[in-house]
């Protein structure tokens, strides 16, 4: 008899900030493996921002999810059965899975993980796409020079919290604009941020700014857009970089919001603003992976993992990151190791 | 007896659009040139949009004009006397002369002009700084290759008219976006522009610009800002690169105005906007007045130049400039060659 099969579909497009009616838990039989396939039993499936856009109606740099469709997402898990020659029983995997306990896949875009390596659900943040995303967004986007100062926006979470420590890998000052008072401490005291703000409890965002980052902003590495990155533009330093990441703040907006044109900035201070995806620059993940392994083990890099527990309670562990509840990287523990 | 010096100060700092008033005319002895020095006559002086940000109290990447100062500009002229050694009496130059008939130099950021050349005024369009911020901007910063599609905002003004054409050269299909339908047929019918639009006559901009990009966006060459930008925004191609050069839409804000936020168009398009100033590429400028001048010869550039005479008449010409009743680069004659 199959096992069964829990999954989180998309039951209605959100409108604002995602509901729990927005999803579905669905049961159906564990899919069997044709030949060249595996199955996989998921251990944790991630939950990221980027997933809100997918929600939308709207064609963007992926086709966006169908309502009744299992809500995409990348996964760890282990290899149950296999009719595939490079997969075998027992291999812990990392790859597109979705919001399921279990996925048949064909091996394509899935990555063997070595479990002696670190804990494997890393394969979804400092080891994975958190990772390469801060990598490739702060050095091949954001260019930081010895000495500079780099500024982050939403800088406890998965990706903020490894670009502020690479920054300072790279000898800069690193301040981080974060929403509590505890992911301002862990910042500050955990990461070696050498400043930190909680955003929620602050007035003046530029002034604040302006006395965190005496000698302006170098690199705004930006995860969350709206009025934090309003605040920022004023800063900037001539030759600055903005890594445009991610816009949180708008994800949930009905339609698009307005703010204070920041284009003239650009001029004055001969300055850049650059968005990216991480998959540009997929031919480089080894090399990614490779360094931010190397800075781990090195104990150059801490992370922190933020656990729901329950394929079921996903839709719940996507609506708390987006509202910002996780320190560090959002994850849904779906089974025991 | 000394030659009486007709200047134009700053009278008073404009709030919005400048009027008359802002501005006097006054008149004070012809300057003596000492040691290492020499007096110039202007012929042509120029008003550029630039110069609404320096009347501004506020410190941008230069000082502010004061009140009661004459206003910096670019000018050419002709030497009258001379105490220095590299400059003779009947020399013709162009420096930054400010609005007034004479002026007293030191020969710092002076260059000589060959009249055999061009007409001398072109020293202060295409052959000048103009020239330049068209070349490097578009070439640097824009990166045109062959076969994409280059936009260009304030089209038919001193910058833009030679950005188009420069994207020609290049081997790009060129939309302008101008303010009459006179600008707009010069565009088409002498500069060889694929398409262009009377933005002031057309509604719907984002659907006029689909209609006439059919591949999309990859280059956007900024003079202007404001809604015209907002509308370009979605139609840019992934990896586009927005060159901002101006935002002339904004310079006569009285605070800074709110738009839709663009920057995530930056990340779905995985896109670059950068604003430059054409000072950056000063180590530069041999090589792209040698090239202009060379495209120039070969009849493959083409321009226009639109007058007023009188230096009484700048503040007019400035005001019509930023209003744009120019066609091509907007200069003043002071006085016959």
């Amino acid at each position: 008899m199959p096992a069964i099969n829990k999954q989180i579909t998309l039951a209605a497009r959100p409108s604002g900030m995602p509901k729990l009616s927005d999803f579905k838990l669905v049961e159906s039989p564990s899919p069997d493996p044709g030949p060249g396939e595996f199955l996989v039993r998921a251990l944790y499936v991630s939950v990221d921002p980027y997933m809100r856009g997918r929600m939308n109606d709207v064609k963007s740099y992926a086709p966006p999810v169908q309502i009744g469709e299992v809500m995409g997402a990348g996964a760890v898990g282990k290899v149950v059965t296999s009719q595939h020659q490079q997969f075998q029983a027992g291999d812990v995997v990392e790859g597109f899975f979705g919001w399921q306990q279990y996925a048949v896949s064909n091996g394509t875009g899935v990555r063997k993980i070595d479990p002696t390596l670190a804990p494997v659900s890393t394969a979804l943040g400092v080891l994975g796409m958190p990772g390469l995303t801060a990598y490739f967004g702060l050095l091949d986007i954001g260019k930081p020079r010895d000495g500079e100062t780099v500024v982050v926006s939403g800088a406890a979470g998965a990706v903020g919290s490894l670009v502020g420590q690479i920054a300072k890998i790279k000898g800069c000052r690193v301040v981080g604009i974060a929403g509590s008072d505890e992911k301002v401490a862990w910042l500050r005291d955990e990461l070696g941020f050498d400043a930190a703000f909680n955003y929620k409890t602050t007035t003046g965002y530029t002034a604040k700014l302006a006395e965190l980052c005496p000698k302006g902003i170098d690199v705004y590495f930006d995860n969350v857009g709206g009025t934090i990155t309003d605040a920022v533009f004023p800063l900037i330093n001539v030759g600055a970089r903005v890594v445009v990441c991610g816009q949180i703040a708008q994800y949930n907006a009905d339609k698009i919001e307005t703010g204070p044109r920041l284009l003239w900035h650009l001029i004055v201070k001969q300055a850049r603003a650059e968005g990216f995806l991480v998959f540009q620059f997929a031919k480089r993940y080894a090399e990614g992976l490779t360094e931010m392994a190397s800075w781990l083990k090195a104990g150059r890099l801490k992370f922190r993992e933020h656990f729901v527990d329950g394929i079921e309670n996903t839709p719940n562990a996507f609506i708390g990151m987006l509202q910002g509840e996780n320190t560090g990287k959002q994850l849904v523990r779906v089974a025991a190791e």
